[in-house]
């Protein structure tokens, strides 16, 4: 057998990888990542949270305390029990009833994601999704070449429920449904609630599990919020919830509410991706929550973030072009920007970054692979700006966008 | 199709999992965490470092202070610069030559071994392993359910290099080879200088990678080192370091030196695994290795480590039975001992835990699944107990062995 070369940046290579790796190449997200970070750039770009709202000087207290009362704090250990009970009630805050057994932890919510696509998944499985979902969703399918069935979204109740049905109905069985209920990245709507009830009930009636990801679900600027799809179903819905974006992401930390039958393959399978938790930072998390500070500083995180929205709403409406659609998002990061026509996305990119240095993202960059769609949408992040940032950047984005109409 | 049901603790579910988690079971070693964690026990069973030596105060006083320098220290960013230098002068200590180019770090060794399996392992492809290893990396082949071609280890000289090479010659392309090559875990042994030359010529000329698991290699306790395969050849060595065992397990840290065309394809599979590593304890780590305090840390580490490993070595001496044969290490956290060939290590555990409150782990909870080997050893672990400890541990497991010796 001889080795199959393989290609990275067009050097050819003796280093044999397994098949489904030999034309992996960066998400757009990574590559983002480095043109959106260089100096001077205003950035819609990435869903970053705001740094200047991290309880850093708490953090720094607590890392004491734990560090000092215990010296397992730094050991290898089960899943944090507290820790477990912190999440239930922190759950509570979303209208979920859930139990300990039900609890667990992870290393971020894309670690979740990831074992469960890990369990559930058989190579070249089905999986029925949206045509635009979170990147990361994706990578973590990618390995397991899975047929994904998609479905629209409608711009003001999100995904086509109707649709799931019937691909359910004409005899699909995926291996799971993917629903991001909340504060949609990147399309920023929440699903209408009548749509969540079809949709668990589907689940239930087809045994097919709801994989709920509630990365951004904690960040909500409505009075009048739904609950999650897990909130209706105990056995069918799998939630997966984060600390990244309401606490920190460098703590990667998060967890999912699966139903206790799952705990122990799920333990086995993170096992062999990482052993176990990082117990440091999830002492310093179960302190943290402990300490009764986290109400207030969630309320505060929501209160600047509703200011950004609300800004970059203002700044929308007064500097885009009349051709260009979008909603106020009542949860999450993102506004999801429809452009005329006649604009190419990832041309207004290019000039953008280039003229303005202005950052966002195309929105087939978050396109399911294969699907073949095409959307005149941009992704535009308010979290990671000042108000400040915010008005200017859009205004600077909109003088682009209008030279390139008139072009 | 109809839903195929799974069990688990002997009860049926109608979730489905992908066909081969269906028969996952915990780990010998998950359950001992349980088991051996029972307060009272003395525990040879687990792989822990002693707590007692954690750098919990000087982790204390840094994580202050790179929490206040820079909010980053909580966002998520690229893989951190400084730390990748800091493996590189860390490395040297081994005898290493590297490059900041070839350093990818990860959470932990574990999810080094996991990331290089799914990148380079297809399903149901070959592995060549030794008899006995750790069950973690097993763990890490488990999903791809591969073909493992094992050989043998020489108690004295480690791994048959020569049975890796009639596998090679006779045809077999792995995928990879595993080499625990210093501190084995838990055969205990370090591979001799001459083998170590000879496997890294068979991977050159068979362009087969090694996959060196090197978490216990820092830890040594003789004069004469050899360094790790990874200073033979910087193209077919893939290393994997670990922080787990110098530092801290909980910080979750590690890294791996690899071609730098494999940092590409790596970053991709660790994003879709995790997004990326635990900027913040990335950041403790780099700041108390710039920090200076590490190599007096080491240097104590291996003093004390080296007390325990001899206490263990004068007990076993002093109190075992005269048919009982073992090595004294030369690295690493374990002894490797083979019991009278009339006793069932199985029941010896049992035995031991009741009613002298000791535990170890039977040699057989390492054997390569489907392997089909048996050994008469069992795994001691001596970095997790007291010179006081070891000693009463090893006379209590002496008196049940001589009393099982005598049935």
């Amino acid at each position: 057998m001889k080795p199959v070369p393989f290609k990275i940046k067009d050097q050819e290579s003796s280093l044999r990888l397994a098949e489904w790796a030999r034309n992996i190449s960066p998400s757009a997200l990574q590559e983002m990542l480095t043109e959106a970070s260089r100096p001077g750039i205003i950035s819609f770009a990435l869903g970053l949270p705001a740094p200047e709202f991290f309880p850093a000087a708490a953090f720094a207290q607590i890392a004491g305390q734990v560090l000092a009362a215990d010296a397992r704090t730094l050991q290898y250990s089960p899943h944090l029990q507290p820790l477990k009970r912190q999440v239930c009630e922190l759950m509570k805050q979303r209208g979920v009833e859930c139990f300990e057994e039900q609890v667990f932890l992870t290393a971020g919510a894309q670690q979740g994601m990831s074992l469960l696509a890990r369990l559930l998944l058989e190579d070249g499985g089905k999986v029925i999704t949206e045509k635009f979902i979170y990147l990361g969703f994706q990578q973590a399918l990618e390995p397991f070449r899975p047929e994904i069935l998609t479905v629209e979204t409608n711009p003001e109740t999100g995904m086509d429920v109707e649709a799931v049905e019937s691909l359910l109905r004409s005899g699909h069985r995926p291996a799971f449904i993917y629903s991001i209920t909340d504060g949609h990245n990147p399309l920023s709507v929440n699903l209408h609630p009548a749509k969540r009830e079809r949709l668990v009930e589907l689940a239930k009636a087809y045994q097919v599990p709801i994989i709920e990801d509630d990365a951004y679900g904690f960040l909500n600027y409505s009075e009048a919020m739904s609950p999650p799809l897990r909130a209706l179903d105990d056995r069918w819905v799998f939630y997966v919830g984060s600390f990244s974006k309401i606490l920190a992401p460098a703590l990667r930390a998060g967890w999912m509410i699966v139903p206790p039958e799952l705990i122990e393959p799920l333990s086995i399978v993170k096992e062999s991706a990482d052993i176990d938790t990082a117990t440091f930072t999830q002492r310093l998390i179960n302190a943290y929550l402990e300490s009764g500070q986290f109400p207030a500083h969630l309320a505060n995180l929501c209160a600047h973030y509703n200011i950004r929205r609300e800004t970059m709403a203002s700044a929308l409406e007064a500097f885009f072009p009349a051709e260009a659609r979008w909603n106020v998002p009542e949860s999450g990061f993102f506004f999801w920007v429809e452009l005329p026509a006649k604009i190419s996305p990832d041309r207004l990119f290019k000039i953008a970054i280039e003229r303005e240095q202005v950052a966002f993202i195309p929105g087939n960059a978050f396109s399911v692979r294969g699907a073949g769609n095409q959307t005149q949408s941009i992704r535009l992040n308010f979290s990671n700006s000042t108000p400040e940032r915010i008005e200017e950047g859009i205004a600077r984005l909109a003088k682009v966008l209008k030279e390139s109409i008139r072009l």
